[in-house]
Parts: structure tokens; sequence; C-alpha cells
């Protein structure tokens, strides 16, 4: 665990930029709707035969894997080379680094070989965070996903594809699904809803996966998914990271899908014109059923394609803010 | 192991043009003959100063390589490069894609991730098929090898080689030797030839390496090596899979070397003009001895140089596939 | 081991021209000097917003590492990327090429898919040597540390470091400190300090740990740091592999620390415009006291910045070498 700093002392310039991108708290409804607008002008890129543009040329993007995630490396790597970046792949393993100083010698290493930007997953809520305040200020930081702490990239992808499907997000009741207690996602998701001015967030899951006063975030309590679900115009699932399921936190597989499982059954209270979205890789049978995960409602697929376009926009803005940032420091001197 | 449809319903277009490349089997002569004639420009290219063409620019090329195989991997990932595509490298042990839903999962990922083409090397066959049939028929999946059954562009490199030693295909005879039935090369080489219309194909192998009608295919069999070198004009050897010894298709390694080893002396039986080729990596005393791999006759590093030529043309000719047919598609809305 | 030829028949072309890049042993003062002229206007580069020129377009640079070395690979990873090059990564393990045949077919089949410079690091010394002379001498070959012969591309970055700092050379007084007799990094500094004119070059290191006959290569050798560092202008840490702690070669980490390791205390000893090197990566309280590495004198990063330039440089300066003699060679037949 790194100790916290306020956000957005860390994350905008002193123009109020982006030059950082670790937590969707404490970002304005502006700066939110500035990365959507950013992410959706990239989707329409993704449709030309060239998926390529010249913003970061030159440029040398590092992703800083200290926990493995094949599927959200390859998804920053694509992203980074589609804005024509070099990208330099570094899988660290968490125990090479667990002196906090050979963490910070080795990414005072990479910024010393001119690295613009660094792309950090890591097992520690903060780890992000701390690189950019205390280690390497100069390089922009985007957060894979700290611990339990956020996961900014994912919710950000989530609230365009809401976007795109339901307009506004004002009217919307939205339901986010499953172990609330160890997600990271859902924390960012919540932030980044109550910022957009989403109606109404409620959190469904068994009383041992909820956070200590989860009330607080501005949420409404669920423990009985019939009751939560009813009338919602966005089902969000998490994903149920199965270690947990051999400690005593959660019931059986086929208990927990009884539960809170997305069948087609369950799906029949939300408002007809619903959509269902997971972060992926999903667990049929799990969390979700087959037909929901395959059907009509469902925008995981979309959510994927949107992730590359919404890591392309934060990634650019980034960029953007620490240029400006920099030529402001050089006027000054 | 996949079922299989007529191979040519799936990798040509409605123009009949490539779209994937999949397998040599049911490939008009017309069809081998450009992909050689565009694999030929390619060698030209290749002694240029500057080896890259814009051909792929833009386009995502990710290589799924479910079996391990770091030589082919690489020719691919440099035959994407230098056609100036942006490559990701995805190592995914089968294991954890053992549910065919999980792979078809992953798959559809990447295809939501604007991916454009698909190099797959899978150790069952047909994979490559299934992939472009039923998953993501709107990527170019590329056959790098699937488990026994083909490996296209291995065979398309060695019509290579042999047409610009050989000139025409009508006049020549052309021995395969080895370890016939486990071997995914010795199919597509003996489906290409055919289709080029070599006047002779001998297979020479002993009785339990041979797979049951193997005649069908329109070869000649040989148990005995002796015999069946006679007078042919191109020797193409089988790699020998070591770990096929410890079963009991095979005779110890020295006495394969005695029967089935190319040997100098043995080479005295071919025609005076014949080359000698082998897929690499060689086995230098199991399959061939080391004066003929370095000598006179063998095309082994010219079969390398090849294998990159050979590549950028398929996978240039099933993107222009590709992306023709999407065109046609959006004419026709 | 491999045998060894006299480097400079094998590093430069017929015109003097830089090659391969094997060794600073045998090269001229104004080969060393260009070396570091070319990587100072690379460091000038780097301060650009765009990072990238494109001398290596259409080149294929394979990182052969036959070693791990996370940290080298990357450099040079990277450099190869802002000069345009298309990159491989190959990790080889040593067990798999233990015969030296095989190496020999790996290497050539690389340059068969027309590689245009290896970059070599290898646990035996010569194994850069060996390939460049007897292998695949059209593919330019970089030194990227072999066995305990050479590190060149290590001790260049250090000289343009200690000529940024010092200017001239001719007046300095340089310690060399530690594990003399393992470390391929103190034969490549000596070989380019003595070249470039350094006054006077001391090892210090515990007698167990200095190599026979080193006082021939022209240095002083001290077993007593106190002495050994008295006004010396430039201190050069060698990094401890601290698995031959294990060994009786060496004291204790702690003993090791007070008799060879850089505290501020014996800082005081040395000039007082003083700089302090080390090649990373550092073992904080083994080699140098913390507050040493982060302190005013230290070089450390900047070792790091300008080493991304000499790899530059060199590569940038081998291919054209190799171009050269490429047109020589086609102008004469």
């Amino acid at each position: 665990m790194f100790e916290q700093q306020d956000p957005n002392l860390i994350q905008l310039n002193s123009a109020g930029q982006l030059k950082h991108f670790l937590t969707t708290e404490g970002l304005s409804r502006e700066m939110l709707t500035e990365i959507l607008d950013t992410a959706d002008s990239f989707v329409d890129m993704s449709a030309q035969q060239v998926k390529k543009v010249p913003l970061l040329r030159g440029k040398t993007v590092v992703n800083l894997f200290f926990e493995a995630s094949t599927r959200t490396a390859s998804t920053f790597e694509l992203a980074a080379k589609r804005l024509s970046a070099d990208v330099l792949n570094l899988n660290i393993k968490t125990s090479s680094t667990s002196k906090g100083e050979t963490l910070k010698d080795t990414l005072m290493t990479m910024e010393a070989m001119h690295s613009d930007m660094f792309v950090v997953r890591h097992s520690d809520s903060g780890a992000a965070h701390y690189i950019a305040s205390n280690v390497t200020p100069h390089v922009a930081v985007i957060n894979a996903g700290d611990g339990r702490h956020a996961h900014p990239t994912q919710a950000m992808l989530d609230m365009l594809t809401i976007r795109q499907h339901k307009g506004a997000f004002e009217p919307l009741t939205v339901a986010i699904v499953g172990d609330i207690l160890h997600s990271r996602v859902a924390r960012s998701q919540i932030h980044a809803l109550r910022t957009l001015g989403a109606k109404e967030i409620r959190v469904i899951a068994p009383t041992t996966l909820l956070p200590r006063h989860i009330e607080a975030l501005g949420v409404t309590v669920y423990t009985d998914m019939l009751q939560g679900l009813k009338d919602v115009d966005v089902v969000m699932m998490l994903r149920l990271q199965k270690e947990r399921m051999q400690s005593a936190l959660l019931p059986s597989e086929s208990e927990f899908y009884n539960l809170y499982g997305l069948t087609e059954e369950k799906l029949k209270l939300t408002h007809p014109d619903s959509i269902v979205m997971h972060p992926g890789p999903i667990n049929r049978g799990v969390e979700i059923e087959t037909s929901v995960a395959d059907g009509p409602k469902s925008m995981i697929l979309k959510q994927v394609t949107n992730g590359i376009a919404v890591r392309m926009a934060v990634m650019s803005m980034a960029m953007g803010g620490q240029m400006t940032e920099h030529q402001a420091e050089r006027g000054s001197e």
C-alpha cells in the first residue's frame, strides 16, 4: 500500500489538462466528457483502412506490468502502436522489486532512457499514484489497474459504451453486480457514473462481498438481485475471481450463480431497453448465462473495441498535457 | 479435431481472390502461380536497402501460437513488419483454451480489437479452418501449421525454391522422404506439386511412417530409399520429430539414418542437377549428412529466404481479398 | 571459449570504417572519438519531441540474447526502434545451442531471413567475434557482452559520460573499483581509457578479484581503496555479482562494503570535482552508499541516457560500414 495524495494535484497540469491518468475520482464532468469525445473520434478512425495516427510518433511507451494481464497489456500495446509510439514491454515480477528502493531505481532507469509514458499494472493500491507523484513526475503515468483501488480505463470504456447506447447519463439507473469488495473496476465505475450524473447507482452483492460504508459513495445497496435489477437501464457485471471461491467469503460456484449470476430469467426484470456489460474475460455459467453473454443486450465485444479507443484517448491526452507542462517550465526558466 | 468444410468455400472471396490461406488443397494452378509470382517480387525487394513496403500499414496482425515455434513465429513476425503492419505476439497455451467456447471468446475479443489478420499455429488439425469459417470470418486467417493437416506456407516456399531452380514443374520427379505419417508439410507439398503439374511425386518412408491409402493422393510409394531416389530432380527431406523415436514406430536413430538419411552416397543416385530441400531446423547426422546440408545441392538457406517472401505474399494477398469483400458487402447494403 | 583473431581485421571494413562493434581493444583514438561524437548528436536528438531518425528504416535488427539481461536488451531494443529498425527479440537458452554446429545453423537461418544486424549477448568469451568472423560476416554484429571478455557499449557510454563532464581525457586519473577479475566491463573500460589518453588508470580490488598480470594493461593496482581513491577525477564502480559471494573469492557482504564499498567518507579522498559512475543495476549498501548513488557526483542516470545514444551510434555506424563494403564488393564483381 502506498500513501495517497489528492489525485487532481497529480493528474492535471497547471492548465487543468490531463497529464497522468490515475483514477476517475475527482476528475470533472468536463474532463470525463472530453475523454469520451476523444475516444469517440478514435472509434471512427478504427473503421478506416489505415488504423494509425502519428500522435505519439517518436515517443516511447513502456508497459510496466508488475501483475500479469495479457489481455489488458495487449490492448495498451495495440493502442500505443496505433498512435505510432515505440512500445517496450517489461514484465516485472513483484518479487524482484519487493524493496521500494529497487522499484524506484528500475523506474528512474526507464525514465533516464527518455521514456515518455509508463502504463502501470500493480497489485498494490496506489502504485500508479506513487510513481506519478514521487518517482517520475515528468513521465505520463497511465493506471492499468492498481490493487483494489482503481482501473480507470476500464471504467471509461464502460462509460463510452453506455453513452453510445443511451445518450445521456442523467436518466439512467445502473446496477453493478458481483464482488464489489475486491473490485477496482467497481470503484472507478461508481466515481465516473456519479460525476457523469447517473440518476441512480445500485450495487448488488452478498454482504460478504460489500465494502463497509459503501453507501458513502452514493450508491444504493441490494443483497437481493431480483430486487436490485428491477427496471435498471444498465447491468454491469463484475468478473468473479475464482481464487476467492476457496475463501469463506463466497458460497459455492453454483450457489453464487443461482443468487448473483445474470440469467435470461433475471434479465427480464430490467428495463426492456437495458444493456448488459462485463469487463471480460467472462466465466460462462458462473457470472453470466451463455445466451445472455451472446444475446442482443450484450455489449461485451463493443466494450473491447471501445477499450482500444479509450486507451488511445487517455494516452494522447496525457502526452499532450505533459508536453504543455514541459514547454511552460522551459518558458519560465 | 475440428470438422472440415470445402476449403475453397472458405479461403476465397466471391471474386475468387484469396481471403484466408488455410491449405494448398483445392487451390487452382493459377492461384498457386499468383502466390509464387507475388513472392518472387518480394524476393527482389529483400535485396533492396530498405526492405519495407507499406502494403499492411495501419493493419494489426496477431500471431496466435497455440503451439510453440520460435522459428515459424519469427518469420511471420518479420514478414508482417516488412509489410509495415503492427504485430501483436500472443503465446497461448492450449490448456487454458481447452474448452472450445473459451478459445472462441479469446478470438472474438481479438477480433473486437479490430485485428485484421490472425496467424494461427495449433496442434489440432483443422483449427485454422474452424476459426476462419466459424469464429471470425472477417479476419484474414493464415494457417501456420495445424496438427497433421497442413502447413501451406512451408509448401509454397518449397514450390518457390523449386521454380527458381528448375523453372517448370511438368518435367520434374520429386521425392519426399521421411516421416510422412505425422507430417503436415508432406500433405501440403503433395497437393501443391500435383496442382502445379509435377510429373511424378514419390514418397519414401518405412511402412510404419506411411499413412494408409496415401496412394490415393497420386503418389508412388517407396520403402527402399535407394530405389526411390533414382533419377529424381528434387529431394524434399522431412524433419524427424525426435519424440517419435521413443515410440515403436521408428527404428533407432542410427538405423533410421542408414535407411532413410540423405548421404552423399545416396545422393549420387539422383539426377546430376538435382536439388535438396529441408524445412529446418535440421538434425545433422539424423536425417541428413552434414556435407549434404552444406553442399552445393542444398537449398536449405534459400528456403528460409523464400519463406519470408511467401509469407509476405499470402499475407498481402489475403488482406487484399478481405478488403475487396468488405467493400462489396458495403456496396450491396 | 572461442579462438580469437586480431579484432581490427574483423570489425573494420577495407575503408577503415566500423562494420561490427566487438571490442574497444585495438580501435584507434579517432574511431573512439567518432563514436563519441556520433553519440553526442543522438543525445541532442533525444531532447527533441520526436525521438526518431530513419537511419535504419527497413533494416532488421535481431536481439540474440543467449544470456538473460532485460536491462541491456531493452536499451538495444529502444536504440534500434529510435533508428526506425524492425526489431526481433530472440531469447535463446545456451543449452539448446550447446553444440557449435547448432548455434551456427540458428545464426545462418537468421541471416537467410535477411537480418542486417545481430546484437549478441553470450556467456562465452569471444562469441561475438566468432559469429562476426566465421558465421555471418555480412551481418553487422554488436557485442552486448561476452563472457569475461568485453562489454564495449558499456565502456563507450562511460567514456561519453566522462567526456561530457571533464572535456579532455589527458589530465584524468580514473579509478575502477571492485571485481576486476570477472568483469568484462573493466577490460573494455581500460582499453578505451588508454586509447583516449587518460593520464592514470587505477584498479582497486582485493587480490582475489584481480586477474594475473593486470599491470600489463597499463594500470596501477591498489588493494587499499583509501590509497587508490586519493585525488582521482573519476570513480568507476563495478557491479558485484552476488553469486560470487558464495565462493571463497569474496569476504562477506558487509566486510566487502567496509573495504571496497563507495561511501561518502571515502569519496572525500577524491578530487573535489570528481564524478562517480556505476553500470547499474546498483546494489545499494553493497557496492555503494545510497547517499552517494543519489548524490551530486553520481552520473548513474546520465549513464543510462548515454547508453541509448552510444548504442544508436555504433548501430548506425556499423550498418553504414557494412553497406559501404557491400557496395564495394558489388562494384568489384
